[in-house]
């Protein structure tokens, strides 16, 4: 292939050094600005208004067309060459297949007000007129409208002269499908590829950009080499098929296929110790391996997710605009993306936010359970008190789609009450509780609400049980008021063990998270956002232990008391409240100084001679008791 | 080596035949009876009562010492060769090196008894006075008083011959030195090995064997091949060395020394995967491993464990006489001992042994401290509540070892007060919860006690939080008798989770535990023992689940308003009682039902379009709600 020169011009204000600039980033290529070859006495003429003569432009273009010709790794040049003979002058003796032209345009009015938001130029928009009077629309070359985002204009270029790609994206399930819309309609050239799996997946590329407008200037591909092939380097895929040996066989059959450099981005829900051994893999062949954390369901996916990404920084500053692009806002404007860590650290962290979900989702059960069952309320009675409380000051997405949920009617009757209680889980909801066992992070909430699934999912047994026995059941005195409240601090407690368990991860593995940064990444976008995150943001950026941060200290203290009636009282309902119990004895454990736990120390010592602390000796010297 | 034979003489009644027997089992070689050698009519003669001449001899003599002459794999012949010119006839033309005289003797009393004791045989008691008439006491070869138990006589045997011992022991740590006194105790014939680690570990086997009289005729080893060397074919080697990479560096180093059929157990505390894939070690090598769970602690090991084994059935037939020799026996004589199942199933039963003790030893954490810290009773009252309690049908092992502790005085002070509440934790307590969260079993009682531990552990944190807040404290109102009919029925919803755990994984690997058979065992010799196993020994008997067993129905039912009222209460102590509101919330969830759970599954559908089941479809379809 010959050495590739793109030129792009158009008058001042057009945008071509914007455009060139990205261009040249995106294909990894030299970028220069014609301006900066003009000689000195043409930059004092232009700086004072006067236009420059054809005659002062000769020597300019004779300067630049041998810089041009001097050319080995390809370039972007950026120059506005108005008149067809300087387009001439430019393209003396380039190979003509070299050669590509790309011509921005725009009406007057437009640029103008560009050139009044540019601040530092030296030449003042009076030129402007005569640029235009000057200008000779090209007969040949790309002609692009600057109407659209710089994003837009990229696009277009890549795409119309079949250029590599910005972005690849593996796998067009839903949420492959829906990122890869996202990156479309922020502007980016896609490339996309599914497998082929003969009568299940067949075409599955090549019919998503028929169906979605926003993907029609996407390549489809259902050869992975064909795929790699089409995108610029450094190569920046996407993978997003199932967690666990999908990932696997997809990164080994895309080895062969990348160089140096490449980054393969791993967007599903895999374990973070997997990807660790992936990044190694990677390594190992000069590649680079991002876990990527995505949450946010389908609809978060499209239009806007939370990305929680580990691995190499450097990497990471590669993909950093793409992801940043797609990604939710923050309520400052800011991407809830970034770079958490080093290692599995984003994988680690999605799997907390899933935890963290975990018991959200169950304690929203409790309360409608507590409510419907206990207190008598109706399925709309209680999504109108949710919605009161979601004023109050409890706002989350999840009790958002709950009162949508509670209030959803097929026919006469409620949803909710043909669907079965059987709950469902997969495999990665019982990753957090496993990493906290490993860790020795006391989850306890997520872990009942993990249980509490289990419970359901064994429908069978309990029928049997139900069958075998009447549970007792007396009338639950319960206020509304006290439940709000206990679900407020239950739901402080189930942050606080989980960013707790994300802080002992942290410097067990020296991964370095930012938890204030993370609370800010999941305040839009994901399943757990709520205005208590935007609290917890805050207040992490002050403590890294939510419950010790004196903001907190009154709202505690306050709703403790109403935690407590509201066990006392479900104590007698004949449902189970797994959730709330355990915020309760975490709560009171872990305020608790000197806890009934040294009679299991005494116990441990007596039987298997494993030896206690004392309390007289801070030295924390081991002592053993003959007993008998 | 020349072919070894070895004769065991003796009177009749002696015990000749059992010896030889064993000796020959031990050894690997054939064993034949003398008396099968005799012609029809001198087995006439004996059967009405005369006594055979030296020429009815001679034949016999003469058949029995071509016989020896024959053997090439050695021999053990069982004859009674009362005379030294019988003994020389026997012996004649045999190498002198190779022949080995053990000779039986006793007095008449005691054989007379034996003989009497003896029922099939064809030589009467009359013949007696007659048999030790002829006796010649022999001038060589061993000679061996009949009062020792046959497992006493074949250790002094092989201890005094210095022929292959029966056990080896590798790892003299606490357990495996009291499991190694305890083989020795039961007469079986040891070799015993340590690593040496200069400074730390030297002559650890040789001290031991000098230190305790009932392992004098054990052989002590630092040398790993001369250890394996020491051991009869096929080898029976117990590791008790640390879980985890100690078990593969010991043996890896075995395995170049062992020989086809040769048995490693495992008796430490290893993970049942690790287990399972040293299993398949050893079958690439044509050796068995077997995972062998002990429980007991230190006293177990000494004078019976619970011991819990996995793997392959004929080589657990090997080593059966052993491990249930020195196992615990039931309340029927029954040893505390079996093959639980093939693979990893001893491991796996054992680490939920160790759930189900983490969960009973912090129910009991939490009855103390209700009674001390909520109603105000002195360690000394508690000790005295809790006997009565034990009286009242609760007793167990671990009921037992609080109330001696929380009698143990230092000085005039209770000891348990000087010992520090930072409880500590085994990487494999929190095993069993993992497993639980893979395998989909509601674990929550043993979950809560684990990170209940993890909460203890963290008492910096707590130290801090106590400091920052005042828990809300009520005065706590709870009869006693509700404490301890709540107490009753968790310890029951423990078991029940327990053995649930074990039945899916059970069901999952196809190891077909049998788990009435698998409670039978730990109702001795292992830390959870209690009436309670007893029972549930029985009911697991007749159904796999332990609360659907008719034979608990009362008790759950009168039992379960205590729970509730207990719950209730301790609401408003400022202390923790994760496991007693687990455990009703347990209960609670298991019986219901149909759950708030219904919730969950539309709120999966809203979020991740992850599909419901309907109520009124039993088909199992799955349906999807466009929610918005």
């Amino acid at each position: 292939m010959s050495i590739p020169i793109f030129i792009i011009t158009g008058v001042s204000g057009s945008g071509k050094t914007t455009i060139g600039q990205m261009l040249a980033t995106h294909l990894a290529c030299p970028f220069a600005d014609a301006d900066a070859f003009h000689p000195p006495e043409n930059i004092s003429k232009m700086s004072v208004g006067i236009a420059l003569t054809d005659a002062d432009r000769a020597g300019w273009l004779l300067a630049l067309n041998q810089y041009i010709r001097q050319q080995k790794n390809g370039l972007v040049l950026a120059c506005s060459a108005l008149k067809q003979t300087y387009r001439d002058q430019l393209g003396q003796g380039v190979d003509e297949d070299s050669l590509h032209w790309i011509h921005l345009y725009g009406e007057m009015d437009l640029v103008r007000r560009r050139m009044v938001e540019r601040k530092v130029h030296f030449m003042p928009e009076s030129l402007l007129v005569s640029q235009f009077n000057t200008w000779e629309k090209p007969d040949s070359g790309l002609l692009i409208p600057i109407s659209q985002t710089p994003e837009e204009i990229l696009r277009q270029i890549i795409s119309t002269m079949a250029l590599p790609t910005q972005w690849g994206v593996v796998g067009l399930g839903v949420m492959g499908l829906n990122l890869a819309r996202n990156f479309a309609r922020r502007g980016f050239a896609l490339s996309l590829y599914n497998r082929r799996l003969a009568g299940t997946e067949e075409k599955v590329a090549e019919k998503a950009v028929a169906q979605y407008p926003e993907l029609q200037e996407a390549q489809a591909f259902e050869s992975l080499p064909d795929f790699v092939q089409s995108l610029a380097r450094p190569r920046k895929i996407l993978l997003m098929v199932n967690a666990g040996t999908a990932v696997d066989q997809v990164f080994e059959a895309l080895i062969p296929h990348l160089t140096l450099g490449d980054i393969v981005m791993d967007g599903g829900n895999s374990h973070y110790e997997d990807t660790q051994r992936r990044q190694a893999e990677a390594a190992r062949h000069g590649l680079f391996f991002l876990g990527v954390g995505v949450s946010g369901g389908e609809s978060g996916a499209l239009n806007g997710p939370a990305i929680m990404c580990g691995g190499d920084a450097q990497a990471y500053a590669q993909v950093a605009t793409g992801l940043e692009t797609i990604a939710a806002k923050d309520t400052g404007g800011q991407a809830c993306a970034a770079l958490i860590g080093p290692g599995g650290a984003g994988h680690f962290v999605k799997m907390a936010h899933n935890g963290i979900e975990y018991a959200e989702m169950q304690l929203l059960a409790e309360v409608y359970s507590a409510l419907r069952w206990d207190l008598g309320y109706t399925p709309d009675e209680v999504a109108d008190t949710l919605a009161h409380w979601a004023e109050d000051g409890l706002q989350s997405y999840l009790l958002e789609i709950t009162i949508a949920i509670l209030r959803h009617r097929e026919g006469s009757d409620w949803l909710l009450d043909k669907i079965s209680d059987k709950a469902a889980h997969k495999g990665t909801g019982s990753w957090a509780s496993i990493a906290a066992s490993e860790l020795g992070a006391p989850l306890t909430m997520m872990t009942e609400a993990l249980f509490a699934r289990f419970v359901a999912a064994l429908r069978d047994n309990r029928q049997a049980m139900a069958a075998a026995y009447v549970t007792p059941h007396h009338q639950v005195v319960l206020d509304q008021q006290d439940l709000k409240q206990a679900y407020q601090l239950a739901r402080w407690i189930n942050h606080h063990q989980g960013f707790q368990f994300i802080q002992l991860a942290s410097e067990q593995h020296d991964w370095q998270v930012n938890l204030s940064e993370l609370a800010r990444i999941w305040t839009n976008g994901c399943i757990i956002r709520s205005e208590l995150m935007q609290q917890a943001r805050e207040y992490l950026a002050e403590s890294l232990d939510l419950l010790l941060h004196p903001g907190l200290r009154n709202a505690v203290t306050t709703f403790w008391p109403s935690l407590q009636r509201t066990v006392s009282a479900l104590s007698y309902s004949s449902r189970a409240y797994p959730c709330l119990m355990s915020a309760l004895a975490a709560l009171n454990g872990s305020t608790t100084a000197n806890a009934a736990a040294h009679l299991i120390q005494a116990q441990r010592d007596y039987f298997g001679a494993h030896l206690y602390e004392r309390v007289d000796d801070p030295s924390g010297k081991k002592y053993h008791t003959h007993w008998i």
